[in-house]
């Protein structure tokens, strides 16, 4: 890969952003917002820390005493009040405070949990929590070159894995034993650290958007849909693919062409200046006007990078207006119960004047172990 | 595995927790919490899930559209409050608000976010968030057989591709190559889901305790951790064992010993009837008390289950009895910066009066890659 991610400019864009909207000061905790600003993966589970990052004067972070080394090491510039086990946080948060002097703190309300909010009131009693991920969004969705390049690794290692897996998969095989064999796959590309089981739906099973991989076999004439991600980087692409074992029947034939065209148009139409409500209604209009209008489940699609699913939200309704630089996934589906799903999920970066596809898997309607 | 998981007894009981701390209600979103009361695993993204159990009536869930049918599919007796994205969810909570008619209502700070939070907020204006994890802890602290068949398996299977992975360490393989191998032993067992990268530290990098696997390579007469975990049945062990590289310097075997002495100590003394935070006081005042004392960094261990951290912690001060049935991670460890970190961390279940092991890797010192 290319540049590196220059995290100090990252904070302070942000507190710009801070300034403009008369916040003094956010509070974030692990996750994608503060790897975005600080560079730092910690583990989200009974000892909470918390980044404080002020419009004006310096930073702070309250965080245990056993992630101190891990904190220095990524050499951003804040105060570090570190607490013990023994000791409790509440007195680090109040130094925080004492530090921050803020009325107005910003905080994720998809990231904080009641335990960080509860800390936050108790020590900065006179102060109000103001929802700051639109601020957050504004950086975060419009990613520069070395995210782009990160989610094109993620986009490829992830595709790897998948066409390797697709050559392997014989009629009787069971959804988590391609789902294994499609894991074992991922672990021999470069991308690392956790792997998220996909999604392996075959059958009528593939008609349930967030359905459970189990023992089902596949068998001729199943649909079998793959949902599949590897992060690379701290990246992570978000892939669908759709395909046919052995062969396919006339009627799923032409389900599937309704989701193609869906996703041919999806893909022929995202470009900057339009709003994410506008593609989506538009992607939705074309599967509304067909012959399967009444298995239309689910928007087109959301912003992808730290996060599986960040903004934009492909949604009606979301004025967001898109940029250059968004890596969207577009992932238009039809579903009928008992029968068939299909959904195509693509990854694109908006460019100027249009998008580019970062996923190169074939999206027209693929049958695998013809000759099992 | 023998006995499948009882969910309906678990929710009577949970009730009668509820009605004993004149609780109402309580509101879980998707977790270890919500598993274990109903069996379901929901992703916890941009669609908020609450499954709102009371202490006298019917339960109800409030829960994205696309998620209708998995939930069905648990079986669960209880009201469905579906939302769809063009609508929101405000609506729905405010159905269940309706239908809890809660004043109490108890939540769990771990958990919970801001969002879940917030909506929380406006259906239940009149309603006190409590929080209610010490409740849920009781129950999910004490482990039935089939919880206790899980985390053994969770066990063999994490053990089984370890030693398999010890075996082909060679100097100068990085700590990233052999986390990968790790994880295609991993994905050989049956256990099965999402993979959590195990942390491999090398060298004085051993001495993090919360440290991240990176290029560096392992060097003959380096120690060399793992931290490791794979799931079963939903459950989740937590193993740390240290080797060392070809040799070990005599400074590093005294070290060492400082640690398998603690653990063996805290394998002789766990049992119910005492505190957990005696049990840590225990440990560590054994390491304190050595030539070692200042490289104590944390407490004794905690408990697991569906999470890889939950109570009991076994820490100074926690006043909890420990009982039959708690299965805990007990991990002493000495970190000296510069230098080392030893930690050796077993699974125990307590029994009527001590403790069984679930982890068999040998504790005592051992040479990896002897004749590479």
């Amino acid at each position: 890969m290319g540049a590196a991610p220059d995290f100090a400019s990252r904070r302070e864009a942000f507190k710009d952003l801070l300034r403009a909207a008369g916040l003094d000061a956010a509070a974030i905790n692990p996750g994608g917002s503060f790897f975005y600003l600080t560079g730092g993966s910690f583990a989200l589970m009974e000892r909470p820390t918390v980044f404080f990052i002020r419009a004006d004067g310096p930073d702070c972070i309250v965080l245990p005493d056993l992630e101190r080394d891990s904190w220095a090491r990524l050499g951003v510039d804040a105060e570090v009040y570190a607490w013990r086990d023994e000791e409790g946080y509440a007195d680090q948060f109040a130094r925080a405070a004492q530090h921050c002097q803020a009325r107005q703190l910003g905080v994720e309300p998809l990231r904080l949990r009641l335990l960080e909010v509860r800390a936050l009131e108790r020590a900065f009693p006179q102060s109000e929590l103001v929802p700051a991920d639109d601020l957050l969004s504004q950086l975060r969705a419009v990613k520069d070159q070395c995210e782009i390049e990160a989610l094109q690794a993620s986009v490829s290692y992830s595709e790897q894995a998948f066409e390797a897996t697709l050559m392997a998969i014989v009629p009787g095989m069971s959804e988590l034993a391609i789902q294994h064999m499609l894991m074992q796959r991922m672990l021999d590309t470069p991308g690392s650290g956790d792997l998220v089981a996909p999604l392996v739906l075959t059958g009528a099973k593939s008609a349930l958007p967030h359905g459970h991989t189990d023992e089902t076999p596949v068998r001729p004439g199943d649909p079998l849909l793959f949902d599949f991600a590897i992060r690379a980087g701290g990246y992570t692409c978000d892939i669908t693919r759709t395909v046919f074992v052995g062969h396919a029947s006339d009627a799923h034939r032409a389900f599937y062409a309704e989701v193609e065209a869906a996703s041919d148009l999806a893909l022929a139409s995202a470009a900057p200046g339009m709003t994410a409500g506008d593609l989506d209604d538009l992607v939705r209009s074309r599967l509304e006007a067909g012959p399967f209008a009444e298995w239309v489940l689910h928007k087109t699609g959301h912003g992808i990078g730290l996060d599986v699913h960040e903004a934009p939200q492909i949604m009606r309704g979301n004025d967001t207006i898109l940029q250059a630089g968004n890596v969207l996934a577009l992932e238009p589906g039809l579903y009928r119960p008992g029968d068939i799903g299909v959904r195509i999920e693509d990854n694109v970066v908006l460019t100027r004047d249009g998008c580019r596809c970062l996923t190169q898997s074939g999206r027209q309607l693929r049958i695998v172990a013809v000759n099992p």
